[in-house]
Order: C-alpha cells, then structure tokens, then sequence
C-alpha cells in the first residue's frame, strides 16, 4: 500500500502541473478564466480518459471521484494568480512537467496490466497517459502538438514504460522498480531539455505543397 | 411524460440550432457540401455523444435513433440553401442558439443524474453537452474554440445545469424547475451578448514566446 | 473464409497507406521521427478507432492484436527512409489510397451490420472508418480536414457503403457484393482525381466575418 500511496501523491502533483501547463497555454491565446480551466482540466486527465476510453475501463478515474476535477480547477485559476512569477519559476515547473511525464507513463502501464492486457499494449497506454493530455491541450489551442517537434517527450514516456513493464516482467520489487523508472525518466527529460536532444526531423515538401513554404 | 415531451421539443429546435452553427461555420471556411453536412452533425451531436462516451453509455442516442442524423444533415443542408437570408435573421438565430445552450445544459445535467451519477458529476456533463458540440466544430474547422473567448457562455451552461441540480436535489416540481432553468439560462446569455458580458481573460506572454506577438 | 482473408489482405494494405499518408502529412510539418509515427498510427488506425468507441465495441482491433500497431509503425518509418523516392510514385500511392478508401467503407459497414446495428447506421460508419482517419490526421497537424474540401473522398466512402449494405440486404453472394464495391469505389475515386471532380463549395461571409477576407 506504500508503493500506492507514493505513486498517488506523485499522480496528484503530475496532474497539477499538467493543468498548469494547460492553463499557460490558454493564456498565451488570451483565452477568458473559464477556457482556463478547461483547457487546464483537459490537459490533466486527457491522457488518461483517452487511456480508459480506448480500452474500455468505465467508470473513468474523475468522474468516480469528482474531487481530482475540482483540484484541477482549483491548480488552473492558481497559476492565472501566480502567473507573474511564473516567469521565474520556469525552471521549477519544467522540473515538475519532466516528474509528471514519467509517473503518467508508469501510471497508466500498470493500470494496463492490472486490467489483463498484454505487457505490449501497456507501454502503449503508458505512452498515451504520458503525453496525450499535451496533444488535446495542443489541439485545444489550435497549434501543432509540440511534442511532436521539440526535445525529447514521447519517446522518453515509451522508455519509461517500457522499462518498468520488463522489469515488472522480472518480478522486481515494486518500490525498487518505481524508484529506477522514475529517476531514470525524469533524469532523461531534464538532460534532454538541458542539452536540446531531440529525434531527427523528418522534412517533406512535396511537389504539390511546394507553395505552402 | 409532458415535462418530457416539452424538453424533446426544445431539445430537438436546439440539435438543429446547433446543426444551422455547424454548417455556417463551414461555410466561413469554404468546404464542400459534405463537409457542411459532417461539420453540422458534429457540432449538433458532438456534446451529447461525447458525454455519453465519457459516461460509458451505449449505445448513443442518434446509434440507436439514426432519424436525428437524418434530421440533422437535412438542417444542414437547408442552411447552405437558406444562407442568402441568415444575414437577416442573425438575431432570430442567436436566440435560438442560446434556447439551444440552456436545453442542452438541463438535458445533459438530467441524464447524468438518471443514470445514477453524482450531482457533481451531472453539472460537469450539462456543461459537456452544452459546449462541447460547439469546441468540436471549431476544431473541425481548425480555430480556437470561440467560446473560450466571446461573450459568457461556458459560465451561463454551468449555472443553468446547476440550478437545475439544485433545484432538483430540493424537490421543486420538474415542470417549475424546468421553465426557471430555462427562462434564466436562456436570458443570462441574451443578455450577455446585448451588453457583451465576457469573462475576464488570462493574457500570458511567457518570455520563450514573446516572438509570437 | 476465403472473402474474409482476401478482404483482411486487402484491409491491410489499407491501414498501411493511411500509415504512410500520415507519415507524409508530419513531414509536411517537419515533425520528429515521433512525431511521424504517431500520425502515422492515428491516421491509419482513427476511423476504425472512433467507429468501435462510438459503438461502444470493446477490446479494440488493435489493443486486441497489436501486430496491427507495430506493422503501421513499421510502415511509417518506412515511409521516411522512401520519401525520395515518394515524388515518383505519387500516381501508385493515390490508388492505393483509393483502395484503401474503399475497403475500409466496406469493412466498416459490414462490422457495423454484423453487430445487430441497423443497415443506416452501418452505412454511416462504414463513411466514419473510411474519412476519420484522415480527419483526425489533419486536426493532429493543425489543418482544415482535406476532405471537406477537395475532390470527391467522403461521398464515395458514403456510396460505397451504401451500395454494400443495399446489395447485402438483396443477398448477394458475398464475394460479387465485394467485387463489385470495391471496383466501384476504387473507380470513382481515381475518376473524381482524374477529373477533379468535386462537391459544389458553400462559402459564407456574414457581415460579422468579413475582415476574415
């Protein structure tokens, strides 16, 4: 239960961060204080409602427990008051996105497994847990998902659940496995950002589109 | 059954108000008359289905009744032929548009509720159903969602489907609870757009991104 | 059985043009090599997606047999390593599209019918496995749906699944039902590409949106 606990306090700050993330993106279309907290909530519990929508696992998480959908709310409005210093707690909050991205990619892998799916499609949905709240929040603000174009996100997210699905896979300890995949996928996307690694780009303009460049 | 037969009534004037914004917004954007057809079903049924996909309810309202689609393309279609004269009847059709706000919020409230969610739970998919149709169509038609920006909107859906909760958690007659959810939702956003009553907005300029303005 | 496996061969070739149409798109918008594959799996794999959700068909195709997802992957990346050469072959690519545009209205309206849907319903999501995935490609590179606007695409899907679901009700031999189909769809898609073909456009100002022109 103490691997649970720690996993679902580190949850709550993941969503927390991704609703700020959400609510930033708003601001920057000067989107009023209600698409704020829409655009927050979206960004918070897109991937994992996508996750659950895909495979079929009703009753989703918020709408059992409606509470999570009011702290999001709540983290949204939050960042519109502290938005000034944002500003200088850039790094700090980029910190907090790289812990969200890695426990929503072992989150939603374990859930996965827990419901009898195969290890495969568990990273799948580690994955989509991972980095689908960023994709709806992108789509929402009528801009090209960034995770498809910066530093390394979504491939840091299928690493991360790749890896604790194998070692799940090899009975390791839950707590030691947690630890490993967290350290090691955080660490990955703050070195990442730090050092701008990114994938190659794939650049196609074809004879057709020619004029949209 | 008339306090049913009465929402049906409004409910069905709503899906075809919404179908009408569907096929005018793709319209503004040129497309086909297929498009304008797709467009004006997403938009009139988009909320509802969404609702009912977050819900877990199968099979949907327009699965099992396929006559609102029909219905829908139809309205959709008549307001390309009609066009010429939508110009004129712009208010007309912002009233109903907003009659069309207020039943969806009380109809996606009612239905949650019955299906024995939380009251919580029937006030987020009242404004669900009351928005949502209108976020799809602007992401169909690749802009950021308007009611993200304009005049009161997602607030007066979220205050009628509240009301209506409320007063019904009180036991107030349905027929009464109805006719005030109704008048109220219906006159706030009226009067919103007359006096251009907006919420305040989140303006955030990050200094990554200051290049964007 | 012989039907079933010379439609699924023919289904496969589908998804896996899709895949590549997805991967053309994200490099149009010079997405990472992520970024290609994520497209390239929403496109190919969307329509089917969307059409089980909304019937509420669970497990998924893919979450099911994920052999499907790790070849659509494949065929991605393939398509990166191939673009040189893609210029060249942009006349056999369009077929392939086409065919692919035809199975997929077919096998979609069949899957329908064969969940006790009735036939109407089953012809609009033979129309939402044949289009959506397209759709949901251009919304993930932030573009106005390519098929609401240029040749005839959404209504040979429409036609192709209605003459199935016709033919099938009249208890045509399977096989000749599908020849038939697919010959018909097939053809006049490569005819309206041909020809250009198109739907007459509705283009709407309203006095409020003229500064958009």
């Amino acid at each position: 239960m103490q691997e649970a606990q720690f996993i679902g306090l580190l949850w709550l700050i993941g969503i927390l961060a991704e609703a700020m993330t959400g609510a930033l993106a708003a601001g920057r279309k000067q989107m009023d204080l209600f698409g704020v907290v829409i655009i927050g909530c979206a960004t918070a519990i897109g991937g994992g409602t996508l996750r659950d929508m895909l495979l079929g696992n009703y009753p989703l998480v918020w709408v059992e427990n409606v509470h999570y959908l009011i702290a999001i709310a709540f983290a949204s409005l939050l960042t519109v008051a502290i938005a000034p210093v944002m500003r200088y707690l850039s790094k700090l909050f980029l910190a907090i996105d790289a812990l969200g991205l890695a426990v929503f990619s072992i989150v939603g892998a374990q859930k996965t497994l827990m419901l009898g799916f195969s290890p495969t499609i568990a990273v799948v949905m580690g994955l989509v847990t991972g980095v689908f709240g960023g994709v709806i929040r992108d789509i929402l603000c009528n801009q090209v998902p960034l995770i498809f174009k910066k530093e390394l996100y979504a491939v840091i997210s299928l690493f991360t659940a790749g890896l604790y699905i194998t070692l799940n896979a090899y009975q390791l300890e839950e707590w030691i496995n947690l630890v490993i995949c967290l350290t090691l996928g955080f660490s990955l996307r703050m070195l990442a950002l730090r050092y701008h690694w990114s994938m190659p780009t794939f650049d196609y303009q074809s004879s057709g589109d020619q004029h949209t460049h």
